[in-house]
């Protein structure tokens, strides 16, 4: 896959957004090797066992056949907790949290653009910690925060939850997601968080000095430090991992665009409003539109507006219509020698469809500059919420409640999200998975019916064994 | 390599500079796939045989062996063109400006933290031009650009030239360089830019149909392409690129580090301002000192300083000063309970050997806080200024001109760079590098003699030739 300018625009601006978070939750970034030795991910059973099918391996370099192959990282959970071990001797050196913007590489079968790539670009997190509730805690926080970023940001109203066991990361006890709906009602897996225990940690060796041992010798620097885990003063750390990925890019494209093309969010659009100069007849001078356009672009530009104006010549103002349009501009702005001579302009939204009267404002002054940059933020604001509402009504009204597997066939049939009771075993989610062309559990979602008994207390009836459930699942075909 | 935290954040400082220039300039980011099908390197007969030596190779992908091995890219000039050849069809496609941060492997045999090591980080631009000029002088801009980079950011002297022909790029026509002079005086090449010609264009069949033929058919994605090179309405593109890697960090630490640690210029430090909490006499109530330190803290970062304060619990101040001196923090602010009763504070500088008085500015004013930003600020430019000249000097003490290749010899010897009339063939360049122990032609200054006959008249005797010189050359030992 290649990136052009404009998707990469996009992630440039996903990017701005997560790690400004990362940053105030004190993640520190760093880079990992992206060549890992096999035998490091052979450390971690089910880790290797769910990665191995999907890896690209070195086996020259430098001119010479290696001794022993190299992993072009698939996620780097085995490299960091390689050196994770030599950076924590001591509880003082928790909780350690680091993130890492970088590509990665799973050898895929059925590629399709930004959703299944050989080659993708993440970020990946990673953090160490004293105790197992602080990483479920901590896992649970980031996929929080991941949700946050879907709905504010990518305008996304996904579905954050827990993975069913089948469905987790190779590797975690506990995997938590965010699933978006697409425009076609496919399920998108657009984040994930993993609670990974002290898996790694025990494969690695991964221990820390406790509060109550108080001396690091015998931490993991000790040559001896394998044969002294007799040693109660040592703890294996409790760690997280958790990831977004250039997928997001393809999430809201598939999720917001519509027949004419993109419909981006403007917290992510890399150009948030074109202004499109409206020429007068032939013979009239084309300057002071042009002028006029530039003006209000810079002043536009200069209150942290991405605003660009189309210049170009030989197209018709109607062909720059469709054009932006079609790459999902949230805001066209319209300047014509009428407009120029009135002081005021057009403003054309995105989001609302093109023969809607409203999505035209016209009359917006553009003198002095303040009332319109004023007039253009509150519209971005308002096309953002817009799409967020447009995919929440889409989402609710597709997501149906079944009590049994005959209606959840019958809704998967039809294109929609089912939710039901689901106290099935890893067989009646593999049969689901058979019996209706592909639909997998997609999460036990947070947010459960009032009477769900996920704390104690009431619940329902599997939809599948008939036994009790305690949680409604959710079961979709997915990207 | 590991890159850890504290080095990252130099990095993300040299990213933020470049990144913005860079879009200032009109380049945009977009990114190319890491693996690269070996016969695309072979295209380019010069550039396959210099990079072949060092590749790593994927030979195995998805549990299969791959019908072609793929190259771990490192460099994109062969990937960027198959993409350009399908991108440009015509002259209004031009120029096209891009750049990526990316990862890039060379299987080095003797690796140098930061400095030379088997995968790192960089920027790599790519550019096509309609005509050689322009190309030319893009990347003669783009060096212009490293050199305004590395002397106002990293405050390094850096000399800018033109590479001699054996150093050149493999598959440039002319590739130009900034030279740093670390610590020891050995030379680093810190950014690169090349001219490309239309070497690759040709290679990949770049072309565009020219503003004279108008017509855009039987462009690059016209099948019969190759066929119709006759047609006088097409020509190839001329190209450049022009890359920055992490080695820069390592230019950063090797430049300005003295025998205490680092000397981080504060446009780079990741902190440019640390605050240590001088606490009482034990018994004596520390949440004063703490709260004035954090408020003062809070006060510097809203003003965009970078500071932090060193909080840590069971570490004496002495301890805490040698730490961040250690780290290369450009600023210490120590607040004790005197300095707090008083409104004042004591500022440390980095960049001036600690006996020196003046390395210590007593009784600047903390209220309001708007005197200490101000006075912090300042001193912060002072620092930035101080470690430039500091360098520059150190620089300028030790480029030699010498006159003979006895003399040449002398002066590497002494470690010296030796700077002289140079009109030598490559066998002489490579005599040089034998008979010294390894210096190289670092470069051809930018900056000549004022009787160099670089643009026709003057010049001198070549030194080791004895024949006539048009200019001067750098030999030196290098990183």
């Amino acid at each position: 896959m290649v990136i052009r300018p404009y998707g990469y625009g996009i992630w440039e601006n996903i990017q701005r957004w997560l790690d400004s978070a990362f940053k105030n939750k004190g993640v520190e970034n760093a880079y990992f090797p992206q060549l890992i030795p096999y035998s490091f991910l052979q450390k971690e059973a089910d880790h290797v066992e769910g990665f191995a099918p999907e890896l690209a391996l070195v086996t020259r370099g430098g001119g010479k056949e290696l001794e022993e192959p190299l992993v072009v990282r698939p996620t780097s959970e085995t490299i960091v907790n390689h050196m994770f071990s030599q950076w924590i001797q001591s509880h003082r050196d928790l909780p350690l949290m680091v993130n890492q913007w970088a590509n990665v590489h799973r050898w895929e079968m059925r590629t399709r653009p930004f959703v299944r790539t050989l080659e993708f670009l993440w970020q990946e997190g990673h953090t160490a910690h004293a105790t197992p509730e602080e990483a479920r805690e901590t896992a649970r926080e980031f996929v929080a925060l991941y949700e946050r970023f879907a709905v504010e940001a990518a305008a996304l109203p996904v579905v954050a939850g827990r993975k069913s066991r089948i469905e987790s990361f190779a590797g975690a006890n506990v995997t938590y997601t965010i699933e978006a709906m697409m425009g076609d009602r496919r399920a998108l897996q657009a984040g994930t968080s993993h609670d990974l225990g002290d898996n790694f940690a025990r494969a690695f060796n991964t221990r820390f000095a406790t509060k109550e041992g108080g001396s690091v010798s015998g931490g993991s620097n000790d040559s001896d430090a394998s044969s002294s885990s007799s040693n109660t003063n040592l703890a294996f750390v409790h760690q997280t991992s958790w990831g977004v990925s250039t997928r997001m890019v393809g999430g809201v494209v598939m999720a917001h665009g519509d027949d004419t093309g993109l419909r981006l969010p403007p917290a992510l659009a890399p150009t948030q409003l074109i202004i499109v100069p409206i020429l007068g007849k032939k013979g009239t001078d084309p300057l002071p539109i042009y002028e006029a356009a530039q003006k209000l672009c810079d002043a536009l530009c200069d209150a942290g507006v991405r605003a660009k104006v189309d210049s170009t010549e030989g197209k018709s103002p109607g062909w720059k219509f469709s054009h932006w349009e079609m790459k999902g501009v949230p805001l066209r702005l319209e300047v014509g020698p009428r407009d120029v001579a009135a002081g005021c302009c057009v403003l054309a939204r995105r989001d609302l469809p093109r023969s809607d009267e409203r999505s035209k404002v016209a009359g917006v002054p553009t003198e002095p500059s303040g009332a319109l940059v004023g007039r253009v933020k509150e519209t971005l604001g308002e096309i953002q919420a817009s799409l967020l509402e447009q995919a929440t009504a889409f989402r609710d009204a597709n997501i149906r409640d079944v009590a049994s597997y005959a209606e959840l066939k019958q809704a998967i049939d039809e294109g929609f999200w089912a939710r039901g009771w689901w106290a099935g075993s890893d067989a009646d989610e593999e049969r689901v998975k058979e019996e209706t062309g592909g639909a997998t559990l997609r999460c036990f979602p947070f947010e459960q019916p009032e009477e769900a008994g996920v704390n104690g207390g009431g619940g329902g009836k599997c939809l599948m064994s008939g036994g009790e459930a305690v949680e409604v699942a959710i079961f979709a075909k997915s990207y």
